[in-house]
């Protein structure tokens, strides 16, 4: 199967089309003026005077997160070439060029310091780093034409080949932060030079089978930090750092599609399964521990001090986009749907120009800064979104994401268009073209116009269970096939519900609200008293109004507020319930006006 | 009113004659054996020499673990003497009162290191181990009349009365731990010399109002880590380190009767009041975080980290007591029984030679060693009582605490006996006598017998809802008052109850099962499956069965679980419930039959 990507698509209006325009209007320069202040770009220039006379110095990841902006900028491009971003870009490409080695290396921290270190340390990211260069480099030589960058990181790639293949001189095997793996398949299309992709395939294939590697981390983890505990191929758990683990399940998918790699293939199922089944909360937010950032073990999902990164989420998008880019089962797009509307664009803020790097699902301000006895504070995640964080990752992520979000909606072949994701939208690709209709998922209507395809196979979500459609069809691992494809109005019948989980024990007796792929919370803001008093009615009635600030419903219904009570432990049978309104809110749209306390799982009564 | 001491009484049978003989027959030895493998009564010669020569060394709280020995050895002397006991105590006083100097001082730790910074750092434990010494030498004293330790620490005490009051020439002005604020009060009860109970209010006087306090914290915590926010007066809420604070309130409730204080009664009233009304388990457990091992904020009690130590719920036991030796007020009896019956007696295994530092309120194994990506774990109690500790304060606390168990029972004034706690029992006192015949908990039964007072005051417990006397009573604040005091048989009618908790997040949606005052839990040993799905129905019938191993009613019902599900998350109205059996026994003997899930907090459906 074919992916369309995202510059054959115009988004528009609605959900996705308005965070499209706060990604283009707010976040591209906000990010671009916090990397700015804070030196990242300079750091390009690999001045050790410059960086000693003004007293800061350049950092392992910072070229990643510089690459991720351009990525994200270039993406922008696409549809309208822009001067002033191009200047910008072309800046920062120049600088790099001027500063990359003559034998193809560049690193904006071993260009400056540990000069004779290169390629010594597996946790110093300079692979992940040249990963993300490639990722910008094709994205920009797509969008202009302009391939300096591409020159950088082809020759780059190329001493990388040397090192690593031919003379196995580095200190170690495998990178240590997973990435460059899937941007070499990138690199493979832009480029059409096999040895790129065979060059992903050794990593692939040395990973967890390496002894050299075995002596290269640092002491406080273990070799499932890096996926190392296994050979890929007989992983069937998520362990480890959870972006690590998506990035890399991302080029196992890329290369089980491009090999026709069955094993590899297999692999990935099992993965998907472990994650979608027993590893990820109701947000799509994966790696539940601060600790390693990672993974831990089945249903373990602490909803107060939930990890689950920014990027985490956007890595398990990536992923399922790229399994139902080999199979269309609509479980991998329904989870990527679950990931696109909860857990990763609540990493950005509404406004566009603040960040979360961890998602958590409950907000109890009390416990905050709990324990005056004490300077050493137990840990919570932030709970107002920053404009920049020392480590960087999500905010560039998070507009590469947002920017090239059409990528998700479709895949092809000869005579069929697999229609994935539901988004207001026209797209022309080789000659054929597909238009949507929709305010999805503000409601479950969406009109389907095609030209050029003999099959439309339409994703039913599944949490719906109830759909309509205007043609006849045939069902198919979550797929409806229609062969009448000149127009297709579909309803899904979009409707609140209370979602349980299973296995999970913090959630037991609880229930979250789910409206199509929406997942909602409750905030203090919109409920007075106590949020952590109220308890959902599952049989109550819903009222789903369309709400301008988050271009979602908010909800409302009915529920109980437990009377608070004059001794601390009281029997049972005296308690007392107020029946009393709820308001619910989409997640992805919690902290976004003040401080406040907030819950996605509310006790049942 | 006066307390009637311990050594009155003669406890037999039923529960606390089943502890008592366990504290006698194994733990008693079962401490002294490690406290004499980790050096710990070595340590009492102070010789650096032999410390080296050996490559152990001795610490700075080491005397206030041998002292809880001695003084809960002593407490078995009372009832009879023992030549061994006394020849192993009489050992440990020799090496003590031979090592200690010409000037009165005498510490483990200092008398070998550091021999010039007596007094110099607050966070060194100098007075609180002189507090347990002399409470070692009081008790050791009132048993055998053999009065070197009490000689020693007198003498000490005279020393530190020259040192902190007369010069004031210690780098600190108050305790970093107190404990010697208590003892000297009953040094003062012991010797009758008034100025050891005014060193005691000096102490008080000057907490949280001394400027020389200020310096003296290590950099980790805050003048709440020890209760010096603010004078002991102004204080209205339970902070810092919860057995220092314990401590404290245990000495200001001591001197409010010493000295008629009606201003320091207030402060114990409301600081009683924060900790039972808002910073106290359901198992008379404080101190709610590890961290400083620390009250936090009002209503924060996580179940699965609860830090709680074992004596944290001992020093809210000997607070509640001083409270009800001042005023027969029924809570302060209710909240000792509840710490008496759960959190306190937790902390020793059933076998009497193990012990609990921390008390945890649900054990969920699954989530221990949880993360192999990382060599830094998340942390959480220990699951199966150990033999010692590093910081060993636990394990001879309830020694002592279990041996004068029967200190709880009464208090008496000219007319009236005031009966606080239910224990099988006979007692003389002043040529009057008290018998208590019962099973109490395992039933409510209890049948009292006096001789020499005008009235009889009974606790009534504030679970009891419904109670029946043979004679006449009137209540007042949580007392029957019986004239007709010959014989009084009461029946509390103890039935099982589901309790819910008011204001405690973490407990939405949750009860926990109270029979009397024994808090419930399930353990998966008792209860196939995953405990975590399992859920209580307020509604059921019980079945109470006495059981011998615990010395107390095992309690089963009918529940339900939640069968498991094919899907992570599912619409909340497609849960099904299989009612099945739910099987709870007593909270204190959790653990104790191998590691198991625990939990006390059962979701209600």
């Amino acid at each position: 199967m074919n992916r369309i990507p995202f510059y054959n698509t115009r988004i528009s209006g609605s959900f996705w089309g308005e965070r499209l325009n706060v990604s283009k209007n707010i976040t591209v320069d906000a990010v671009y003026d916090r990397f700015k202040e804070t030196k990242r770009f300079e750091a390009l220039k690999c001045s050790k005077e410059q960086q000693d006379r003004e007293g800061w110095h350049s950092h392992i990841f910072w070229d990643s997160d510089v690459a991720k902006w351009i990525e994200g900028a270039a993406y922008l491009l696409e549809e309208k070439r822009d001067e002033r971003l191009e200047a910008m870009i072309d800046n920062l490409v120049a600088d790099m060029c001027a500063s990359q080695k003559d034998d193809g290396y560049y690193n904006c921290y071993y260009n400056v310091y540990e000069t004779d270190s290169r390629f010594t340390n597996r946790m110093n990211h300079e692979l992940y780093c040249l990963g993300h260069l490639i990722e910008a480099a094709v994205a920009y030589y797509h969008a202009t034409q302009k391939d300096s960058l591409l020159c950088l990181v082809k020759k780059y790639t190329d001493l990388i080949i040397d090192i690593f293949v031919n003379k196995d001189s580095a200190k170690f095997v495998t990178p240590g932060h997973e990435e460059i793996e899937l941007a070499l398949v990138k690199l493979y299309h832009a480029t059409d030079e096999k040895k790129y992709l065979e060059l992903s395939r050794f990593f692939i294939d040395q990973k967890g089978c390496n002894k050299k590697d075995g002596d290269h981390y640092a002491k406080w983890c273990t070799p499932y930090y890096f996926q190392d505990h296994l050979p890929v191929r007989e992983q069937t758990t998520a362990e480890g750092h959870s972006v690590r683990a998506m990035y890399l399940y991302c080029a196992m998918a890329d290369l089980a599609k491009e090999y026709g790699d069955e094993e590899l293939l297999h692999a990935c199922e099992k993965l998907f399964e472990n994650v979608s089944e027993k590893r990820m909360y109701i947000t799509g937010g994966v790696g539940s521990s601060r600790i390693g950032e990672a993974f831990t073990v089945d249903y373990d999902m602490p909803n107060e001090t939930a990890y689950t990164e920014t990027c985490a989420a956007i890595g398990l998008a990536l992923f399922c986009r790229r399994m139902y880019e080999i199979k269309p089962v609509g479980i991998y797009a329904d989870i990527a749907e679950k990931a696109l509307y909860n857990g990763s664009i609540s990493g950005v803020s509404i406004s566009g120009d603040t960040f979360f790097y961890e998602n958590p699902l409950t907000v109890d301000l009390r416990n905050h800064n709990k324990n005056p006895s004490t300077t050493d504070k137990e840990r919570y995640p932030i709970t107002q979104r920053v404009k920049v964080f020392g480590c960087s990752c999500c905010p560039p992520n998070i507009l590469r994401f947002v920017n090239s979000v059409a990528d998700f909606l479709y895949t092809c072949d000869e005579n069929t268009l697999y229609v994935h994701q539901f988004m207001n939208s026209e797209t022309s690709f080789e000659g054929k073209s597909v238009k949507q209709i929709t305010n999805y998922p503000s409601d479950g209507k969406v009109t389907i116009n095609t030209s050029g395809y003999k099959t439309v196979a339409v994703r039913i979500p599944s949490w719906c269970s109830n759909f309509t459609a205007s043609a006849r069809y045939t069902l198919k691992d979550g797929y409806a096939y229609f062969s009448d494809t000149s127009e297709i109005d579909i309803d899904f019948h979009i409707k609140p519900q209370f979602i349980v989980s299973n296995g999970i024990h913090e959630n037991s007796g609880k229930a979250a609200l789910q409206y199509g792929p929406i997942i909602y919370c409750i905030e203090g803001i919109d409920n007075e008293g106590d949020i952590f008093s109220l308890y959902a009615d599952i049989n109550t009635d819903f009222d789903v109004t369309y709400n301008d600030y988050f271009c979602l419903p908010v909800i409302t219904c009915s529920g109980y507020e437990l009377t608070p009570a004059a001794s601390l432990y009281y029997a049972a049978e005296n308690r007392h319930f107020n029946k009393r309104k709820l308001t619910f809110i989409p997640y992805y749209g919690m902290e976004n006006r003040g401080e406040t306390d907030m819950a996605v799982w509310i006790p049942l009564k």
